[in-house]
């Protein structure tokens, strides 16, 4: 059940969060956000995009990017130009945009240690990834609010 | 239609980016949320809250505060940490917790010049402050991505 999240590196790097809701004039916007996030996901520099969105059409999405040079790449990339303008028109009835840098990340609810291990996993496929995932279940509480 | 999105101040704060899945043992958990979204936003330092969450149970949840001070002090308060054990032991069933600095950050759709006229007309009633509105409705769409 992790497809929707984003499996970052190791801070830092940085995340665009961008809250936005939904005006009654949505007409081709499923269309449209669906092809933004995979036009963003295909960008240098994007590390992940991270997006929900409720049935009163309050969305937060939550892209994450290696530089600030990535990020202005993507503002001014054209077909995501098109998409803004429209954004900005019609769709959203409000928005707010924070850039931000991420200082420290944690996974769960495993524990802090299993992204480590799973990092681990992915370069070396190394033989004590089983004890990490095991020192990780005894983790005390830590890991939900930073 | 701005009450679930946050008036944070000018940057540099910071935020927590909570993204996470509900698991199917989900009992409890609505009261829970609510509950802890009252609660932070009564915590010192609390600058706001943001969350949304959609049909197949991905949320996230943005948490803005002036310190890394305030998110240690909530990070340990007592009714949280029964929260946060919750989550890790029932609920979520797969999270990601990033906590960023925030540099920079706009509105919109208006255009970024709105949010400080509004923050003019909160502390001033300025007589400027329709200038400041028709100055934002000609800028550029420079603000959906950064």
């Amino acid at each position: 059940m992790t497809d929707r999240f984003s499996k970052t590196p190791e801070p830092p790097y940085y995340a665009v969060i961008f809250t936005n809701q939904l005006s009654d004039d949505d007409a081709g916007y499923a269309e449209m956000g669906e092809a933004m996030y995979t036009l963003a996901l295909a960008q240098p520099g994007c590390l992940g995009v991270e997006s929900t969105r409720d049935a009163t059409g309050l969305g937060i999405t939550v892209s994450y990017w290696d530089s600030e040079d990535s990020i202005k790449a993507w503002k001014a990339e054209a077909k995501h130009l098109v998409a803004q303008k429209q954004g900005i028109e019609r769709w959203y009835s409000h928005y707010e945009l924070r850039v931000a840098k991420v200082e420290r990340a944690y996974s769960g609810p495993e524990g802090r240690s299993l992204k480590r291990s799973t990092q681990n996993l992915r370069h070396s496929f190394g033989a004590n990834a089983a004890q990490h995932m095991s020192v990780a279940r005894v983790l005390p509480l830590s890991d939900v609010s930073g």
